[in-house]
């Protein structure tokens, strides 16, 4: 089996692109700066699915998303999270958070329902994950200036 | 700054022990098996306030504390988050979900209130997941019979 997106993952998300092991999406829910990682394997629904070596990866890319979003304007805490209840293929989120935010201080994921962004908002926004997140050590595009 | 427990999570938990790098501890709430793995760092609120071969342990004990929840009867999803919106310091949650469970399919953080065990069921709990997450690779328990 190759990886292949969930469609359901695709329908509610932007495509950032490809770090070192993950897809890296930005949710479509202007609430909150948010993205998430896909790690491009088949048949993973868990963290300890993964092999070592992608765990040491994996937790690598949570930083790197984790540092994306905190250095937007506002933004207090991040809420990182594997769930998987309805989606189960793999991912993991990286929300950004501020005091009196929509679901604050509960959880983001099934709270309310999803903002989208104007195009030319998530365009401006992909554009700058894409900066931040494939600048460095992103596999692909290391030694590209 | 040396590490201490925050004390809200103290009062929330049974402690199991300590790993390489967290303490695990064990939350009391029958509802779902939820453990809860706190580096013994002081200082930290996110992921990315661990340097990385930190992060390269932290990883490791998610992997191995999903595995522990994951083997118990009909757990059939693992949850894993790293949330800190009321409780800063730094502490991921690694939770069995069932299909229909009380908080199906959303998250648990927030949703309803926390069923605690009777003390006989806690510590026979605790006294599992001791014996599965301490067996190796535990750091201070490795070698010991």
């Amino acid at each position: 089996m190759t990886f292949a997106l969930d469609p359901r993952l695709a329908a509610d998300t932007h495509e950032i692109g490809d770090l070192g092991l993950c897809r890296a999406l930005m949710m479509d829910d202007a609430r909150y700066p948010w993205l998430i990682l896909v790690p491009r394997r088949a048949d993973l629904a868990e963290i300890a699915d993964l092999d070592r070596a992608d765990r040491a990866v994996l937790i690598e890319e949570i930083a790197r998303a984790s540092e994306a979003v905190r250095a937007l304007p506002g933004v207090e805490k991040i809420n990182v999270g594997a769930l998987g209840n309805i989606v189960r293929q793999l991912h993991v989120h990286a929300v950004g958070r501020t005091a009196g935010d929509a679901a604050w201080p509960g959880p983001v994921w099934g709270a309310g329902v999803a903002r989208r962004y104007a195009p030319v908002a998530a365009a401006a926004l992909v554009d700058g994950f894409r900066r931040v997140l494939m600048r460095e050590g992103a596999g692909k595009s290391r030694g590209v200036a």
